[in-house]
């Protein structure tokens, strides 16, 4: 089970920082690389081309502004592509985000939250363990840990007053 | 494999219904249902705590507005949940993709276009189609006929000038 | 007379005392607690099933982006649920306005502005004092040196001119 | 218990409708009134002065674009004031809504969504029944029809299939 | 000839004192006030019944948020009523501006820029200098005076270059 | 007393024709012409330019889209200059009124509701009464009559019921 | 001189026709394809890296939501890239506006208006009248056109009244 | 070959400084001013008249809030007008996208990203390369050099894995 990481700017890497820190608490094999839809569009076809042949079941693209990546990926692969919109410097990821997710029919993108790295990673870990047992059970753990969590600070705030 | 439809409301109906076309074409089995987080909030904690167990692989959530089913379905489900935002009569769907899309950390819904129906059933095809090859090689072939579609578009276009 | 506050996170610490303020100020009894619509979906369930039998009056929700949280106590609660959106780092509040605000026919939501803890706070009180008349005259003596506050500040300024 | 419901325009009468509605199946008293804040300033702040001593608990303030009604009454008035942002010709609404509920600190107008009649009388319910005991038995009922309401619709659509 | 300039807050100080420098610049007579139209809506009715009688000619309103201060004053009074929208912490100004500018028919306000404590009392001059013809030279001389700024801005950069 | 009124196509007809309106009824001399600020620029600059000494005292711009005709007008007149956002077909018309609103610090525009050719001509009323007093009475008369305009469908509601 | 038009749907024929009359009415040459950036990825790729060789001198991209193929073309190509962005049933054009237009650093694409035919064409004749002069008068006598045709309905107007 | 690049404001400097390092790369000749649309409006109805006659091939007009400069501009030269919209204090710089791009029929402006310096310069050099091939072969070195700049960063990347 692999997953490709693609940011279309290095400027990203916070964002897929996040996804990394999933994945190795996961176990999921992943690769990280710089691809972009505009300034190196021959590569990021010939990614997507390969992607399947190499191995990778699911990739995640990361990217801003009029953010093509996810698109242009999803559009030559028929792996499932999650798209995270990245907040630019102007107008608070909105840009990002229609770019992402408002693709026309026949060309999915699963789009999650503009800056939402460990969702990205969450959502492939998800549609991986459909595959991998092992995977959901970790997830459900994950769950449970994340509930527990909270309960915890639901507690002690309780506790205080 | 198996696919849960479930809309908020009848009248998603029409969305609903290209999520099924595309599952009939793919030979996807489905059950859909109208199940609301607000309105039938137990049937929607009860359908999303059994899914798992009832052989579904995939959740597909259609909702307008302040639209929390998809959030709420994979609030308790470890399945993948694909969100679709349907258009309301006011805000032009944006109120619809803002609830559906931008989840808090650690519980993605996977978002496609307002209104997105087709995409969201071949969103599921793409999830579905990394434990069953089959199904990725279906989805090839439909991608092939798509381009194919475009391509005889383009001919008739150039031929008639 | 009891109010519950809810937050989705504790990150919404700051809006949560500016309710817990008006209440000290008001004499209203109040319980808050950190419950998840997303992280701890039996919780939030639980909790609204049982808010009523456990004397709760009003219940006010507090939370970000994609914000189900009140939307959710509501689809199960009969109790009044007043919705306070939280401005997360993206999208100005938006997101959380609409996800709050757009709730569907059968099911509504008493929202107030983006961080409008004291209003939030206030509303409670404003319908607590439908039952409780020492509350009313209380809020009347508030909207009173409210009105004094605003204008001690404009009688300095004319004074100073 | 009596609800006073305010429509800055006789064009808003299909919202109010949609409020009385709500009102004759709950058994609540209400008035209709069309008071403008901008073109019958008087009358609104008059209105907004004795509403409480002439018997109203709750009221309702339903206007379109720069929606300043509900905000002027609530101003005025020490009642809880509901707000229904009306959609008018153009913005699709933005521009009441953001009118009715970015309230300042100190005056709150409780909001619900976009020309949401139902939900606004069925607040009014819900405020009123912290008081009266019978309300809130006929809202669990009311609850319990629309739950039935979808379950029937989900039973007829699974049927089919 | 005197204008009224009119704070919903005295956190709009900073706004004001904008206008206040063009109206020093102009030789225009003005009073700064704090009136709030939700804090103290009696102040504002009574404010705007007796403006005319007072000898104000022109009303300037500034407000944030769900900015109701210009349209509750233009309700009341004949006189011209300038809205100067303050952005606030949250909506970057969209929800002022939209309070403002979208009156309905019958009661316009005059809205200008967002901030636009300049231009608010600008407009002001200009209306005044409908009937006060050294207004009208005074703000011929400020165009020059503002061409000339920008006229020699340009030349020095291009003497630069 | 003369109002000069511009629109930047005559698409905007249905616009002026409020306006002429509320002229005809007040007794305000105008007239109206086609002007456009990108193909016709230097008929607008120069009516701009010539509008003073034509007798004009108050120029109405109305346009859509990337609205500068009001912006340009303002640039050259030292008279006041309300601008009239016009709704095309499509963005709703925020295009507009934030082309026409968002002027620049030193250029002011009165600008008024998107579409709201009535308060145009009511500003440029209000406007021309701080000269002419006939005006300002014919003003408050104007205002009496719609506040028992809405006080007569009020009343005729309430007493239906 | 050769325009290639390129629309992503044949749903957009309705713009590119609008094009073509521009272009016809200049003699510019053109050829009109339909080529989807994430339908027929190759073909894209494959027409923009030809385009330079095969006479295109200027492109013209119309596409509609996450609107990719202006920028997946002027990532490859050297060329101009003019992109029109196309209204599609949901968000008013805002989302093919922001993908078409917010391109990132490197890469630009030569925006217009939603819908925008006539001026894609328009701009396409004033890029290639930097180097054919004839194009440059033509475009002098349509400005001149244009602007007689404005004066024409500004003199009925003016006669009429 | 010249380009002009206007600014509103000596504000918008930092994007006309962008502009120029692109200029100074590829070798074009360019001049730099200041100059207002609506505080020099007379410089800029001469400028645009004259920039061909001087030389001028391509205008580049940076302005920001209600950014009429490259509208204006266009109305009056008949050569390419590329508009960069420049964010402003508030509204994220979406008043300044809309003011640029949504140009009336006829009169097309070249608009680019929000703050998008390079890319306004980039845009002149392609519009000039199709008139001068020494810029088109440059064009292509600098987008194989960007591709480089991407795929080394990329390299490194998977190297430091």
């Amino acid at each position: 089970m692999k997953v490709s990481i693609l940011m279309g700017s290095i400027s990203d890497k916070g964002i897929s920082e996040k996804v990394t820190k999933i994945f190795d608490k996961f176990g999921v094999e992943y690769e990280t690389r710089v691809i972009s839809a505009h300034r190196t569009p021959y590569k990021a076809v010939e990614f997507a081309e390969n992607a399947e042949a190499n191995g990778t079941e699911v990739i995640i693209a990361i990217a801003g502004k009029a953010a093509h990546l996810a698109g242009v990926l999803a559009g030559v692969t028929p792996l499932p592509v999650i798209g995270i919109p990245a907040k630019s410097s102007t107008m608070d990821g909105l840009d990002s985000l229609l770019s992402v997710v408002q693709m026309p029919k026949g060309v999915p993108v699963a789009t999650v939250a503009i800056d939402g790295g460990e969702n990205g990673g969450l959502l492939a870990v998800q549609m991986l363990s459909i595959k991998y047992p092992e995977l959901r059970e970790k997830f459900k753990e994950y769950k449970k840990e994340m509930e527990k969590e909270v309960e915890k600070i639901d507690y002690d705030l309780t506790q205080q007053a």
